[in-house]
């Protein structure tokens, strides 16, 4: 920790350091997943003797993930991956607890690379990286004795995509993010419900009878309409991909063209990964009141400059503008940022679980097999992905039939 | 409004007025239904020459209420029908806009009373009451003039009631409470949305897996259930009622008893009307980690008491406390007061919007009809609650068939 | 019996007998409601000295009926409800068990009234009737010795409310038709499911993003529609009564006027209750392919007629009569008579319970209280109607809560 | 058509015609996605010259693909992929409209192999086959003048894999199989939906409040589990496979072992691929009544054997037999054979027409394409699946978005 940063507030502020446990146990009673990981393998001490430098969020998750890598026997050190989304108390907290923790809410861009090395200069053995700053500055750095990491994110992947292939890797990386308990889940019902929490967080609206437009029918959009309907709405879906639109129909929704479902849409969610798609020409056929939220990555995908070009936003609750243009009003929430971050507290811990159960175990494996391991980006093994859904089930206390030895048999037979 | 107070803010904090009006847009967008009875009435102006006293919550929903009132002709006076439940923006806002406004936010009980006795002192003859203390105040001061009223509440239209069975009912009053378009959807699509919103907002917890139990299947719980699983979760419905058991079972859920329900539960959820639900052998029983709400009017459902006698509750987030008993954790949400008032914001404005349809055509009943009627509690004329759902169907741009010739002597026929 | 008919199929046909006890076994397998019933009251023989006379069709679900009370100490005889629907198999399973029977398909009318008169003939203390055929029998031959009856149809409640008015009723009789036992799953439940039975034995149609108008939104309607939403169609309501419209709509489906949904529907169904709910105008409209199916009592909802007389029908699969109308071809099935007992075998046995575990104990509750009835026609008691529930639920290996003594209390308390 | 045969019966049996063209329309009406392919290539007649020798299940289905590829220029020739699923009305109705058939029910070893001779040697330049059969025979007979050919199932294809691998292959053939257009719906929806229909029809059994145990989460097991839960049952899900059960736990459903289940299940189906999967020791603890029906290709999931050696079978309905086992009841639907064919009419005519909307356009692909294709084995073209699916929501009346050039744009960037 820099000096008279966090440190201080340690000392000033047992309060914070309170509240960081407190809000560290709601996370991890959440996250079971992980606890029970933890659970099977604490007594070997798998860790032992690895120390961790982990590059992330700093939330009450992260938190989860850092004290468990602990109790397998790690020594952890902590920087953030973003400047701006540190949670001071959980900073303070995991101080306390003895990781080595290097970051506080508003680090300069200086401070935020100072951090980064600063975790460097213990020379972790392992990196745990999202978006692969760690991973770069280790590169660049040339930093010794690292014999793996894993990386969480797809953009981060793309960067060590690129050292693979002017052969610079220095290390094994694993890439979280497509594990099958990542993605089935992640997005499907960890955004669907957090996208509708999102909403009815900043407008209160009624679901039930109203109609909700979602475009985009990939697994985000798979649960945004299907929670929706859940809640008694009537759902429209729009695509551009003919075989998700027959999926859609088939799956009981409504399916036209945005420019249809345009007048008579009461809310309009945007799912696509794609850019402009409700556009000026669908704003001129909305009807009063209509709702815009997005809840893709980017804030692409709802036109929000034309918005803002041509009227005048009134902020009319916290995170819902209005707009007055041609004659009727249009809300706009989150600014057309991905509202389940915004407005609502992004992916509820349970699911987190998953993605960091993966990393656990990813680590765990680079621990143990990184000797036979070769300087590429290596897919999470299906063991792993396998095993992380057991513990989930185990966590939830599902129990689940083994195949017999002549199903065994039969399943490789011709 | 008494000297020296809103009228001061007023002036002292035009942003007041204009938060006020920007709320109050937000309602009455949300509330069309109320804003087309409107549209459909105002040429006549059916309530010129009546003044109307309102004695409700001044909230954003009471605004749409009162403004309604005011472009049907009357002249409109208000006060609070809670001293704590006045948002001071819209007592302003309402105030420009020509009501006379008697409330403010943190009224002492003589300034309540008084505020009453203001209204009372313009001589309304129609009286729009929630929980009947401005009946009440208008039988013991016998003001002149009054032909009819309103009362909201079940607890109000029981004072009434005794004044009718000891005569001295001094007016026609309609009770708003029995409508079917008032029960079949505040209770089950209102309460159910808000009910999950509000655990929502105050865990973050996720539903798609989880096991909710959810007590009672009267209209409420029939909703909370219904969106509980349309959200993902996997749920129990508990009873004391077989038939409604039965009915639980056909509608798909699991139905057992309470204490069977225990140890699996994640999350519980009390929609009965009755005490003591939730109580000591239940607690024994439960597993570490369980969440616990109440969506019942009152605080009685969950036997609170016991936990806060036998625990130190932990505020681990807002809202949520922590109680660690018998060698496990249980969470209890909003203290066991109804959750989705307390966590999240109560009734979406589009139902209360077919509450306020149904005080604004029973007022309009009254002005027309006052001198046919008898000094009775009404029940909401058949063709009100028609009209309501008539003009909820407008609002919402769905038009429905009708009865040719044919069918209508058909259905008379033996 | 009468002489040479079905007594000669007994000595004749041994696996005429055979075939009758599988298929009651059968339905006393599903019907264990009233097995239930039976065991719990089976010691102390309380229909002991009683002979029931009973006029119902003979199915298989009446044999279960009529053994239950046999088991429970009555002597029983048993005619047909109506010539046409006796299921000669049963009509000798059960004379071989030592019922009386004067029942056999294809009575001729004479036939048919004799038989009623045989059972007359035998005395019974109690009569159980659908349609009041025997009832009515009974006061015109001024029957001596019935002391109570049950009765099942509302249209044979009619008769007798026709008698009862008169003065000239001669004994109580339960009316079973309105428990909440019987409507809230028969009608929902039972007809729902075996509607969209009947329409898939019918067409072998795919309901996965069909299109399907639901005509009407009483019990029936509700049933039907959500079941078909459950297997996958994309379903729309029609509605006359605007509070029952707003419900479809706040229950997620589309609501609009059928002649807007003519055009589009791929599979229209009635229950209404209504006559000409489909009719020329909405034929005119439909596309190419339409399948129109009729689950209502009366064959008069869908004006087949219109299509009889203007193209001539082609039976294109069994039930399936194609009509070619102006340009394209619509598709009628079961002639527009009830499509679940046309088309299907109406109601599963498991709902038939219900309504016959009412009947058994109206008429045990006829056998302990008949002389302190008068003579009138009876609701269902409601503590029965709870039994039944009871039953079902244990039937079900369903346990539920009870109320304690604290809770009791509070119901009663102000 | 071998002389003597069904010729004959043409002759003879002109209602013979007439019933199968009946059957052809009804088909027809519900396959309209293949009509529109048709619709839109007619103009040009692309297999205007060449003739098509096809090797299918001679049903109703398979009339409207022989006539489509008719109708757009080829001579077409058929005989039957399995001597005892001829339909033979079809057969003579295809016949009757100029086609070449070889085909009718109870065709011998030999006669079978005869017909495909003939086929052959009227030198079909495209062959379409399910099994592979005739290709195989195509093969050994080194037939001349063929370009190309499809298989539609994944045995057949295994056959000529094994032909491509040893060199042998003489022509392109593509596999229909996996196209998503075939499994995303055939499995899911169609499988799904007949399996209900198939246990329906076989047991006239209530689904509301039954408690439905599905073996196997799968793309089958999901759109049974699916539509189990909207008809109201009560539904339990277990899987071997972690992923798979979480992904079901997650979806809502209750998630269990196969023995934890037993006792309880009302309606156990398996949908797993698998071998005895219920077996003696699940037999052994299920309850009184147990109802048992397999969906899946083999009829090894059940173990039938085990039950036919432990109990005599009484056919208590049709295609339902009782076992007294244990002292108990169980019964056991179409011998444990796929329920959805032997108790209904396996997949609805709509979900074939995705499947034979993809072997029309591959024919279309072959008969334009061969020249630059190779001797392989060929997946489905990507484009000829999006074709699929874009005819079968134009079939619908659904039009979707199309992507901006902006968008298209965007997709390719980095």
């Amino acid at each position: 920790m820099l000096p008279g940063k966090t440190r201080t507030a340690t000392i000033a502020d047992p309060d914070l350091a309170q509240k960081g446990r407190l809000s560290h146990e709601w996370a991890r009673a959440r996250m079971s997943i992980v606890e029970k990981i933890v659970d099977k393998n604490s007594k070997n001490r798998p860790l032992e003797g690895f120390t961790i430098g982990f590059c992330l969020h700093v939330t009450k998750e992260t938190s989860v993930l850092v004290m468990a890598a602990k109790r397998l026997g790690a020594k952890v050190a902590l920087c953030s991956a973003n400047p701006l989304s540190v949670q001071d108390d959980i900073a303070v907290f995991l101080q306390q607890e003895g990781a080595r923790v290097f970051a506080w809410r508003g680090e300069t861009a200086q401070e935020y690379r100072d951090c980064i090395r600063q975790v460097l200069a213990l020379s972790p053995q392992i990196i745990t990286d999202d978006g692969s700053d760690m991973h770069t500055a280790a590169h660049r750095a040339k930093t010794k004795g690292i014999v793996g990491g894993t990386e969480e994110t797809t953009s981060g992947v793309r960067r060590l995509l690129a050292l693979e292939k002017s052969g610079r890797l220095m290390y094994p990386i694993i890439a979280v993010n497509n594990a099958r308990t990542k993605y089935l889940f992640d997005n499907r019902h960890g955004t669907g419900q957090s996208t509708l929490d999102g909403i009815m967080r900043a407008t209160g609206m009624f679901l039930p009878g109203a109609r909700v437009v979602v475009c985009g029918y990939g697994w985000v959009g798979k649960g945004v309409a299907a929670k929706a309907r859940g809640m008694g709405a009537v759902v429209t879906v729009t695509e551009v991909d003919p075989v998700r639109a027959l999926e859609a129909r088939m799956d009981g929704f409504e399916v036209t063209t945005l420019l249809n479902a345009a007048p008579y849409g009461d809310l309009f969610i945007t799912c696509t990964g794609q850019t402009s798609v409700i556009r000026k020409e669908h704003f001129a056929k909305m009807k009063d009141g209509a709702i815009l939220a997005n809840t893709g990555h980017f804030d692409v995908e709802i036109d929000a400059s034309y918005l803002y070009s041509n009227a005048k936003p009134e902020e009319i609750r916290p995170g819902v503008e209005r707009f007055s243009i041609a004659g009727k009003k249009l809300y706009l929430l989150s600014k057309g940022r991905v509202v389940n971050l915004v407005a609502a507290e992004g992916h509820p811990p349970e699911v987190m679980a998953l993605s960091f159960a993966n990393q656990l175990m990813s680590i765990l494996h680079v621990a143990k097999n990184h000797a036979k391991m070769e300087e590429k980006v290596y897919s999470v093994p299906e063991d792993i992905d396998v095993q992380v859904a057991k513990s989930a089930l185990d966590a939830m206390g599902v129990r689940i039939d083994e195949m017999t030895e002549e199903q065994k048999k039969y399943q490789n037979s011709e």
